[in-house]
């Protein structure tokens, strides 16, 4: 079968599209005849060598798709169109699969759409609600809110707790999206100092939660814009990792709550009940169209490095797609 | 009455013992004769011009003594034996304290020993299981064993969750003496690297739960010696405030959830409920002998300058308590 793998010797670090074996399915895995994957920045930083935690050759960690063999599995059967969370392997032709964390593809959506399902809006409900613990009605900071994840967590904060939502991004355009998809307060980062515009906004009080991808350049405005007892969750560092010149005394008077978090090093059993549990609340607001993916560009196999290259520039509002169809 | 207060115009902020006109208590706050008063490091900055919310000129933040006004409280009657936290006035003949989170001195304890529980054990407690949720049998390290909140943390943790206890401290006397409260785990902060200590003495696990007094000097070491998916609170810098070179990506990493916490600027809701539930579940500890109020020192009123000296010198081994009886 094919699968893209980072070139031998590239210093680049650029991806082919190479002939692979095909994988053998592990008991309670599923074999997945992959009809389109999605790019994750995991992917990029896996493509860079700097992941330290991927074992596949073959990149990827998100697929939608059809099942080929249950392999013993009474919860699929052969046919069944299935999305989910994959331990790597994902850009290729087949893919494995934890049968436990498998996901049927909520009714009325195409399998791309499917693929842009499982890695946003996964890490959107993990953080706010394991984690950051969104409670009805209260006010949540979603910080690049055009992003996947970002437009994930808009949905599922206004759908599931009609919470308020505040986003930053930086155009007019993306925060338009972000508005369509709830988004009640809307912070262009480039033309206003978000923090300022937060205490306005809440009389002072600053937000409940905060949903934090960008970590460093973001860090002193985010301290203002809590809430005192606030929770933080710091779930990307786009905006750098690195830190000087922390006060821990703010963290210590505002009561504050940071928490760091990854999906895709998580164990396969944390994997396995977060997915089970989205499915179980949030398959019926895709189906009656509350809820949506959002995939802004689909890309043949062949053009990953194109679609790589696309993230990189921040250009995309939602999902990248890649098509295995042609493949 | 007679009070402490700062020395008006004074480089050194020295303490001095003034004439004072008696407090009045408010609707729903007991006028109590202050027996004992107890310092704290809320008290040093206050005395400094640091606290940045202390209103009462009196310093002192919790007191022992004797009920002589119940205005109208059904809780307690005259001539009960109280402790508890006050909003500033502690260190004087008579104090005001909110009747709700007033706590009789458990039976067969002295004044002298009611003053040495509030603060630390409150501070102890909520660190542990309101923030820190330090459940049966988990791996505690506990900072400053021998400080007043550590004496305290070290027999709740060991008494109410039969917790392994991983204690520092910077002397063979303070060890020692952390071992006779329960402390499992004994590290010279001095002579050893705690986290290497530490990641030995767990298989290299790490702890559950970190409770952190000094802050910046310990960061990466706290970061090496905590489990993934740990809590580490701080609610302490004595080590320094200031931070440099922060990792964000070693939080997000390791799942680590970091909440900063203080005890006296919180609501006197927030000082009503703890003080209730900490009464309810561990006054029969105090009554049995199983858990006891660490006291190192008494010094009398017109001593507070040598006890604040005192503990500025780190030389304590819990509580330093100052004797109103003669004042």
């Amino acid at each position: 079968m094919k699968g893209v793998v980072v070139k031998q010797g590239d210093t680049r670090n650029e991806l082919e599209l190479a002939t692979m074996s095909q994988p053998e399915p592990a008991h309670d895995e599923l074999l997945i005849k992959v009809h389109h994957a999605a790019v994750n920045r995991t992917d990029i930083l896996n493509r860079e060598g700097k992941s330290g935690y991927a074992v596949n050759p073959i990149l990827g960690v998100e697929v939608a798709g059809e099942v080929v063999d249950t392999n013993g599995s009474e919860l699929f059967a052969a046919g069944d169109s299935v999305m989910g969370l994959v331990n790597g392997g994902g850009y290729a032709e087949y893919a494995v699969m934890p049968a436990d964390r498998a996901m049927k593809i909520p009714e009325s959506l195409l399998f791309a759409e499917g693929a842009a399902i499982p890695e946003v809006f996964l890490t959107a409900y993990q953080t706010l609600f394991w984690i950051g613990k969104l409670q009805h009605q209260e006010t949540v900071l979603i910080h690049a809110g055009a992003s996947g994840v970002g437009t994930a967590a808009i949905q599922l904060a206004k759908q599931l707790c009609n919470a308020q939502v505040i986003v930053t991004a930086g155009s007019e355009r993306k925060l338009q999206f972000c508005r369509e998809l709830g988004a009640d307060i809307l912070i262009n980062y480039k033309e206003q100092s978000f923090d300022e515009e937060i205490l306005t906004k809440t009389d002072g009080e600053g937000v409940d939660l905060i949903l934090d991808f960008i970590g460093a350049d973001y860090w002193d405005k985010n301290i203002n814009s809590i809430k005192h007892g606030g929770r933080w969750v710091l779930i990307g560092v786009l905006g750098g990792g690195e830190l000087s010149n922390v006060n821990l005394m703010s963290i210590m008077s505002k009561y504050i709550q940071l928490t760091g978090t990854l999906l895709t090093p998580r164990s396969d059993a944390y994997k396995e009940e977060l997915s089970q549990e989205f499915s179980r609340r949030v398959t019926k607001y895709f189906e009656r169209g509350k809820i949506r993916p959002i995939i802004d560009r689909v890309y043949s196999i062949e053009e990953a490095n194109e679609a790589h290259k696309y993230m990189e520039d921040n250009r995309n509002i939602g999902k990248i797609i890649l098509d295995m169809n042609n493949a």
